[in-house]
């Protein structure tokens, strides 16, 4: 890692792909609005005790040496794993108990992962907060088109949307599968996407190793060769819990560490199928799994960035639907975040996920249930946090947007409380007095425009004024907003030969071998 | 306060009209499921520093003592502080710094507010959270009949479905707004509804003094006289902020005070308009006026229980309109149960808050915002947790069962974290092993009817079977709910002399002077 201490605005020099011409260009691009990642001035929730934290450790470890962790497919790994001293069983690595929380110990515990517009590099780890888009959807959804198949369209819309979004500080990955072009071949359109349509930082394809060794060569096109010094992506390596890791995610995993490119390690777990019933159970499963892959990520290379992910949810006895916005997960995240914490590893969790099928109350409550949530728990890396809809099923346009307005009550919340002498008001307490009303009042005057978060897609008309206008419901207002965004977009600029270096690299690995579906 | 250490379900002997036929009564009729309170099993989040925490309470004894507080139209009262200590200048009261802390160590620290069935029972204080209805829309909305003034037959409606709510653990106060009642009497029908169609805890009559009387009065009915010596009401005092008490709500506390019924003293204030644009201007504020109001509840009756109330929004610097579910509110509310605990004092705020005028998207995540900040804040008794809209304008029928339902949220991230061998289910875990699956495991078959909370109303159905039942959104999923429920309502048994008791009085007051209207 590279200047990690140097938090403020770290700005690179002697980068090539981002290079002078580029930086002449952005400065005279038209300005959009886009808030620095959060850091934290405000605690942590914290849910477990002491006692709590000392059993569920002693368990994780109990779970890493007695059951053991499988390595699928993945005889180089076992390899690794046996020279660092594990108990290797066929294809079942036993971890001697204190072996795993040792390896994780050269993991930073920050990084910045660099974008093109220097303006939008994110620290992660430590107090801070970044805020990502979901991730994954096969399906989208608007308001006037409902529900059906994503394509690579919707998708370059949600980049869109992302960079125009003031308050998400990261451009995502799989904002949702373009279904129309081949498996084999969209990632090469997503990174194309996110390299041109936006400034933010991005997410490198996990599907396959080679998708993560095309995603290493484009992001030195965009960067020059310095791409492979420092994390210029942050890539999402799911768990395939319980305590197995197959090889697809572990190759990419393997070529990221390699590149010195940044890894979310994540437990996927639906409770109740993927992990026992009960919150203690489940976080002693998360915190064995994430020992273990971080841990492997280190035994391929020392120092490499990694995130400490707990992706969980429940599952509705009743109809096994996975459910989101409950208390178990809200608990589950809290108790990650400690953990997580423990491990001084940065941490990723949460979102703004939900199961409704409609951008409507049920979304709204189990949104914000787990984005207070994460705020909270000290989550530094938040995939998922806008435009998740129906279980993760569904990308949703209206969605996206009153999400994207609600991250700003995050920043806000962040901030903690201003007791300067500004912040006290006693000046405009003595100016009013019994019976008096601030609105005229100096102070009032002098920090209105700043005193309280808005949002810029809810409707706080009077009501009057609200029938006139039709009563639209949440629905209908950011169905405008998306629109309006979308015809005010004018993407960031980019060096020419570094645009037409992409497409090259993507027409040749295109050509290079034929369609693949399903 | 009689046995206020006996939290677990206090139930009191000798009282005359709760006695041993509604007991008996009680105990053939149907059951409904209702929870006990909350009492809290997790940490309270707190925004401020300890050097914050200073600042604010140096600041708010310069008020009380600088500034001074108004007490309008009520000589007895300026009487009282004179004697108290105070430097009395016309109707505003100058308390020395000091005086006002001091004289609210003599309120409780908790205390249990008596309900009919002693079931229902609830402590306030302490580690609890009590959740009460929406209190005082003029209007109701349902998805068929729209936004209209309320009646007394919606008020009776509510009543039903809030003694119907299992997660509700009281019956509240002005549901809505009875119009159609005169303005002089509707609190005899709002009173004599919660008092025989519920039998949870409920809030008495604030808007002249002589109503606060009619409260007591039927309380004796329907408690015996033993109902003036500990708390059977739990009534609403509004501080006219900034600064100012007025005589209207000082003449229903005193009455309140002099009969040990419980007052929650809650400054009202729009931020922007009744306090200062910034959250440390407004706690100091918030803190100066509970200070006053509580530290006069003492001067009339010493150890009279009392809330310290907070009820704060920002107000919408572009419409005017007071915005909901906003950081601010969140701040303001955390920082105010950190000076209402070091006043050793139960709190009150929250709620389920928002601006909406739709049970939609905005609706969801305001609320959730807002019923996330109570539960984490360590509320004791929190105000308008369900049926809430449009800014507190409308009580909402689908809100109601939406908001009662994600109440059930908060009880189970109350409970904390299960640490017992069974919530560490090390054996299933064991059991299961790497790749396997947990649904049919023996931990899961023991544990999984109770492992996750499950919503009664949101939607968990398979998209398929949603699609074939219409596709309903939150609202209309709700008002089958709402339907249901009524139809299912069985009011709980009450002796027919004390039933007899509460008409003859209601009848008599309403015939003993004209019709009042506006």
């Amino acid at each position: 890692m590279t200047d990690m201490a140097d938090v403020q605005g770290a700005r690179r020099t002697g980068r090539r792909g981002g290079g002078g011409a580029a930086r002449r260009a952005e400065r005279t691009a038209p300005r959009i609005e886009a808030a620095r990642y959060i850091e934290r001035n405000i605690p942590n929730f914290e849910i477990l005790t002491p006692e709590a934290i000392e059993i569920i450790e002693h368990n994780a470890e109990t779970i890493l040496e007695e059951i053991g962790v499988a390595f699928v497919d993945n005889p180089a790994a076992l390899d690794r794993w046996r020279e660092a001293g594990a108990d290797v069983q066929g294809e079942r690595v036993h971890i001697p108990r204190g072996l795993a929380r040792a390896l994780c110990a050269t993991a930073p515990a920050q990084f910045t992962q660099y974008a093109r517009n220097p303006d939008r590099n994110v620290v992660i780890g430590g107090k801070s907060l970044v805020l990502a888009p979901v991730y994954g959807p096969p399906f989208v959804r608007d308001i006037d088109g409902g529900r059906r198949y994503a394509t690579m369209d919707d998708f370059r819309k949600f980049v869109k949307l992302g960079y125009m979004s003031k308050w998400l500080h990261h451009s995502g990955g799989t904002v949702c599968e373009p279904t129309d072009i081949a498996v084999n071949k969209r990632h090469l359109d997503m990174l194309q996407a996110h390299m041109t349509l936006s400034d933010k930082p991005f997410m490198g394809s996990v599907t396959e190793p080679i998708r993560a060794t095309d995603s290493v060569e484009m992001c030195k096109i965009l960067f020059g060769h310095a791409a492979t010094e420092a994390p210029h992506m942050t890539s999402l390596i799911n768990v395939n819990s319980p305590l197995t890791f197959d090889n697809t995610m572990m190759g990419a995993l393997e070529i990221y560490a390699e590149n010195m490119q940044a890894c979310i390690i994540s437990p996927f777990i639906v409770g109740g199928a993927m992990a026992p019933v009960s919150v203690a159970g489940t976080l002693t499963q998360v915190l064995a799994e994430a020992l273990a892959g971080i841990a492997y990520s280190q035994l391929v290379r020392r120092g490499a960035p990694v995130i400490f992910g707990a992706f969980v949810t429940s599952i509705d006895m009743n109809s096994g639907a996975p459910t989101f916005g409950t208390p178990e997960a809200s608990k589950i995240l809290w108790g990650a975040g400690q953990l997580a914490r423990r491990l001084n590893l940065p941490f990723r969790s949460g979102g703004g996920l939900c199961g409704s099928k409609l951008p409507d109350a049920q979304a709204g409550y189990e949104t914000a249930n787990t984005l207070n949530a994460s705020l909270l728990g000290g989550v530094n890396f938040m995939l998922h946090a806008c435009g998740w809809l129906e279980g993760g099923l569904v990308a949703s346009f209206e969605k996206f947007v009153l999400d994207a307005d609600q991250l700003g009550i995050l920043h806000s919340i962040a901030a903690g409380v201003d007791v300067s002498e500004n912040g006290q008001a006693m000046d405009a307490i003595r100016e009013v007095g019994p019976g008096g009303h601030y609105l005229g009042c100096a102070h009032t005057q002098a920090n209105f425009k700043d005193a309280f978060w808005r949002s810029d897609v809810l409707d706080y008309r009077p009501y009057e004024t609200w029938v006139d206008g039709g009563g639209p419901d949440s629905q209908a207002l950011a169905s405008v907003r998306v629109q309006r965004m979308l015809d005010e977009y004018v993407a960031p600029p980019i060096e020419q030969g570094i645009a037409d270096g992409l497409q090259d690299y993507s027409d040749r690995r295109k050509a290079s071998e034929p369609d693949a579906f399903g």
